[in-house]
Order: structure tokens, then sequence, then C-alpha cells
């Protein structure tokens, strides 16, 4: 085994566009690598954002974002997405992208994309260069088309992955098995 | 858009074996869904996990772990690891693991997988079911084989994807462009 170096190589990771109000309540949406679930109940999940970013003033202010899994059709809008600030840029409409107001929670989601979470804050951890944000998985809505037996169909979502460090994006393949089933046959 | 209900529906999560010691210095390893990379500066990384699992206490008692990305050829064998407790089962035998000693942190890694992330316990957050555990990545070993340019190649470590609540597994499919480049055609 050869060294690398302490560096990010999760691979992959998800990719996600996180939806926030400013403080004057103009949407905004930045492109986020550093996201995982944390808890199963409550339902958490974890976004990591950089104390620079537009965003993360919104998130403290609000106290409350959106996770968009965007399909692969919208790679190059969220790949421009990661490109531009908030700070300066209306990046809804530069993506052609529309904000929908969250009955439940204090941020705007992504009409277009299939799959959204919608996040209350419940803690934040600074860790260094980004700052950790928890939030709790209030409610979750979905696209009536890429829904199977009421839940989402990964072939339907049709998100896609990140490779950190080489920045590269790869789709999601082939499907390949039932967890906690296929281990049974060893 | 049509509400689910507060679930953990990241689509998709990466899959993840933890290595740990316990506190005898047995070797185990555990199947994870709920890790991302949590910062950049210092490198961390975050793992959940239930306070039932033998290897929480394992974590909480040597303050370090492995973050082991298997290739899609042990999906058997990683969906094993997620059925049977480290308490009463020898998991790396009976998949036919090797543990290796990593020399940087209190932490066995696999053998067969081709990269490893080696992380010191840093922060530990109480979530409710789950324990979220931040690690600072201290260094990454990769299989030469894998490597480009002195970096993972995304289909040569052939890692594969999770989808939470439907619990299925899916491969990394093809290529899509560079990231932070490929959205400045918009």
């Amino acid at each position: 085994m050869k060294s690398l170096g302490a560096k990010t190589l999760l691979f992959p990771t998800p990719v996600s566009i996180i939806g926030t109000y400013d403080k004057e309540g103009k949407p905004n949406v930045m492109t986020a690598a550093w996201v995982g679930v944390c808890c199963s109940q409550p339902p958490c999940i974890t976004v990591s954002l950089r104390a620079a970013t537009y965003s993360h003033g919104s998130i403290m202010e609000r106290r409350a974002f959106t996770i968009n899994i965007p399909s692969e059709k919208f790679l190059r809008e969220v790949d421009y997405i990661g490109l531009v600030s908030g700070r300066d840029t209306d990046k809804f409409s530069a993506a052609k992208l529309t904000p929908v107001r969250s009955e439940l929670v204090d941020a705007p989601y992504v009409k277009e994309f299939p799959l959204v979470l919608e996040c209350k804050l419940r803690h934040t951890v600074e860790l260094g260069l980004h700052t950790q944000f928890v939030g709790e998985i209030v409610d979750v809505k979905a696209d009536e088309a890429i829904l199977m037996n009421e839940l989402p169909n990964m072939k339907s979502v049709n998100p896609f992955l990140y490779a950190p460090v080489v920045r590269k994006y790869y789709a999601v393949g082939r499907y390949l098995g039932e967890a906690h089933a296929i281990g049974k046959e060893l």
C-alpha cells in the first residue's frame, strides 16, 4: 500500500445542492459534496461549508437549509452553481432553476430536482476550514415520477457522483443487489 | 412534489468498512453508509454508529478508526459484515479478509481493499440513535494498482453505492466530466 498523504479521498461522494434564503430573503443555491447522513432517529444529515461561502451566513441566520439531489441532466448547472457566489449572482436565474418556498423550513428548494430533504439546523461544529452543520430532516419531497412503491427509485432519480481531489463526476451504474440480504450467501 | 415523511433518503451514499481494535486488541470491521467528508483542512471525515454496535465502544476506547473503501467484487463480504456483530464473530476470518496494523493510528485496515483512510478521533456528537464520530484523516493508503498520476482512479477503485431506506446496492457508472470545469459551458 502506498501512502498518499492526508487527503479527503472518500470515493465517491454524493452531489447535492444546498438551498438557503439570505437575510433579505433572496433564494440561493450552492453545490456541496461534503454531505452525509449522520443519524437515523431523529433523521439527521450533515453538510460542511467554508465560512467564506455566502450560504454559510444564510444557514447561521435562518437555521434551515434544503438538500436537493440533482439528476444527471443537470450536471452543467450543478457544476456552474459551484463556480459562482450567491453574494453577487442570482444563481437560480442564471441556471434557469425555480425556487420553491418550503412550508416546513425557512429555506427554498429546487423545483426541477427530483428529491429534496428539508432540514432544520440542530448543531454547528467548527472543524477548521469548514463548519459542519447538522440538520434534522423534517420531511422529504419527491417528484412522483421517480417513485416506485412510494419510495424513490435510483434509476429514476438518476443522481450523480463526485470523486474528491481528482475532481471528476461519474454516473450511478447498474443495480447490484439487496442490502442486508446478499451477504447471507457467505 | 409528494411528501415522503422524515427519512434518510440521501441518494446515494458511499459504502465503507470501519476498522477498529477492541479493548483486547481484536481487530474488527463493520459496514457503514452514514459517512461523509466534513472538512478539507484539516481533512476530516464523519462516521455515525449506533451505541449498540461493538465498533462504537472500540472507537471510544481507542480514539481511532480506519475507513476502508471496498471494490465491487467484495459486495457479498461487505453485506455480510453488516449482518453480524464483532462481539461474537471474528468478521475478518469469516469474510476471509486480512487485518493490517496501521502505523499511524490505533486501528487495523483491510489489506484486500484498494483505498484506506486512517483516522484519529477528534469530536464525538450525540445525535440520538447514532453517535457521530469526526475523525481527522492523518494518511491515505492505496493499492498501487489503482493509481493514475499518483491519485486513485475511480474505475480501478471500483467502489459501490448504497440507496438508504430502499436498501439496495449500485455500481459506479460512466465518467461524466471534470468538476469546476464543465459548468463553464453555461
